[in-house]
């Protein structure tokens, strides 16, 4: 087995095209953004990456199948086509998210990619009510467009920088000639978060011109801001409870 | 030294076979219905495979003996052969383990297998009186059969997916049209237990067609039966006197 | 991706020259020094040097743009050339740290260098009034100047010996027929330290004949000192509160 | 730089000879005794083993001159010729454990070793007053005279086998037809042990036929069980004061 596997399916002409990349990470937010646009434009699986960076592990469909643990690449074969980075897990290593970023550099450059967004959660440690998207980008020129679709920049966040494909995608693109763009919905970090993916995704199809159905992410932002409401309730009455006693 | 050094001590003629693992993990359950097998079969060791993906460390064998952790190769030479693959460790890195299972798979494929089952524990997290078998599988046409012997598919379990060889060996062995089984013993997870092997045995002898005296690994099970009693007891005797401490 | 690339922006002449270390590490000592020679030398980044041992990460700059984590090469081109290696981090690995090291007296090598200054701190673990300077040498005719400039040698400190690049850079060095001088300002360990970089920055100056404006550097150390000096007298304050609490 | 570099010093001519392993361990025990005869015999460094697998340190000499972290082969060249393997660090990772004890048995094999010695502490976690020295060996046939000379094998001792250079050496040593005798002193694990080591220096010495002046090493178990003597006191005086301030 090579470190890096990379199965397609078919072959692809390379044509000028943008990259969207969702793997997990924080809130899955970037992860529920790329499936749902998957979903809604009915982009189809073009490659898997199978990896010994991956944890070793097979995952179970519903049926009792085992499926090896990848990194998919599906294709929209619109006018102009999108392509999609996504997956069960990132690298296991740091090495492992070096080697597996360039790998998928050699692809994205293959099939034409001349842009790609790379989608996060921004972690802040307690619940949000109008979650904010932040950007970042490769090439200073792109700051203008990102912020016209509604993403801010900050000073200061995210401090630790973008750890991970996200970070690396634009890191090494910029070495390759591939513009990069980095958008991050703030989330609480402790939830999965389509509230904060609802946000991402109003800018990120600013951006992109894309025009999807957001009725299922909508919907599944509002059961979020239900449940959120509710904690909230329970952590006010345990407040006041709280103040009872000591009163 | 190669990371992986595979030593056979004859030379096997490739013949169509099935390949049982057995390797360490929880509960033991693989590991005691391997080596009962291998017992009772008369299996006879046909390599040795040695790592720089295991531990670092030699065992004692009741002489003062050394011997380098290993996994092993035993092979059952009746009408219809029977590989086992058995062992001290599984890999101590997420890497190895899928260098280590490809190596299997390598070996696998020179010897003629079409099929190999993985045998494992589930760990549940209490004591189980009759545990139950579950099943998973790289094809979806071979559940039938796995359901008919007696395992179970639920749809969420195991939620974590598999990890290590029995995973991989389904996982990576579907790429090259190996047929792949993975039966798991529901257990406790804090002992060995031959009380689940005995369940997992039943239903792994109905599928392959063996047959073997099971009389050593029932007295186990007896064993530990007994075991699990006091357990039981003991814990509500101190239940009984807490209550008599409080009341 | 190489495991370590490094990107030259010109190409340089070899030249008879010094290399100054100043990488980050305890209290960042090393690193004020190396960054505050860099600014008022007005020394010019002369290479890059990206690898999969660095942290997978990229670092924001003020604007939003992405930086990949790095470690880098400034060049001061005066009548003896100084060369600087400065960055954003230490290898994460163990044998990262080595590779990198060997990978940095390459160039070290290509360019000219003779003699290596290493910079970091020694962490005592409490606050320090005038911090001494430690050195250590690898040729043992290196000691007489090393002390003459004020730096101090004691048999027991620091006891673990130098674990990084500064270092590799003299262990490994010395196999290549470079000098090395580490130079270790005492330092808490707990906080950033410019005061302990003025001393080192004092001695560094006096063996190198490096001369430079040493006044902002002075000016965080004299911020520095109020701060410090807070810190005691509110540990004094609540030393005195719990004696009046228990007197 | 290689994963593993080794340079020696002179060239020497390969003559049939045993190899002594006194690596860092469990009490100091096999390092005390190994470097107890290096001196004692006079023997001469041959080579300098380093590797990216140890940890990335130099130490300092007492005259603040770095020496890297490495391992060592000395050479008592009497008429029986005794290599010795001792140094500052064991590896720092699983895999490197493998590929050093390999690169340490093509020294061996190269200069004629025919028979290994290794040398540890076995830790039983609490003092002991007559430590035993535990014996294992690579060959059933070993036993016998390493028991002779005052070594006992016991079923269960030590459980969990033999981890790092003194169990690889005897494991990997086994493939290439070299003997393998490890000797391992009973040793609390918590203190450098001269005790323990005296005691497997006696079985050493009469399995090798070395006879060298054990004044300093006696001198230091004298010292040790002085010390080892006031921490029982102070224990039973400590239990003593408990009792009164129950009583």
């Amino acid at each position: 087995m090579d470190p890096i596997e990379v199965h397609f399916f078919e072959e692809i002409e390379p044509q000028e095209c943008i990259l969207i990349e969702g793997l997990p990470g924080v809130g899955q937010v970037g992860k529920l953004v790329a499936e749902h646009l998957i979903h809604e434009l009915g982009a189809e699986k073009i490659a898997e990456i199978h990896s010994i960076y991956f944890p070793p592990q097979v995952l179970l469909d519903g049926d009792g199948t085992t499926r090896l643990v990848c990194n998919e690449i599906f294709r929209y074969a619109g006018d102009r086509p999108i392509l999609f980075l996504v997956g069960d897990y990132q690298s296991a290593s740091g090495e492992g998210h070096y080697l597996l970023a360039s790998a998928y550099l050699d692809i994205a450059e293959e099939l034409g990619v001349r842009r790609i967004y790379t989608l996060g959660g921004y972690g802040v440690g307690h619940l949000i009510d109008e979650p904010r998207v932040l950007g970042a980008v490769n090439r200073p020129h792109l700051r203008e467009e990102v912020e016209a679709a509604g993403a801010v920049f900050t000073r200061d966040e995210p401090g630790g920088g973008i750890v991970g494909a996200s970070g690396l995608l634009l890191g090494l693109g910029g070495f390759r000639d591939i513009e990069g763009i980095c958008l991050m919905g703030e989330t609480s970090g402790y939830l999965v978060d389509p509230i904060s993916a609802h946000s991402l995704m109003t800018v990120l199809c600013k951006l992109t011109g894309i025009t999807v159905d957001t009725t299922t992410l909508q919907e599944r932002a509002g059961e979020m801001e239900h449940l959120v409401e509710k904690l909230r309730q329970m952590e006010e009455a345990k407040n006041d409870e709280e103040l009872n006693y000591i009163g």
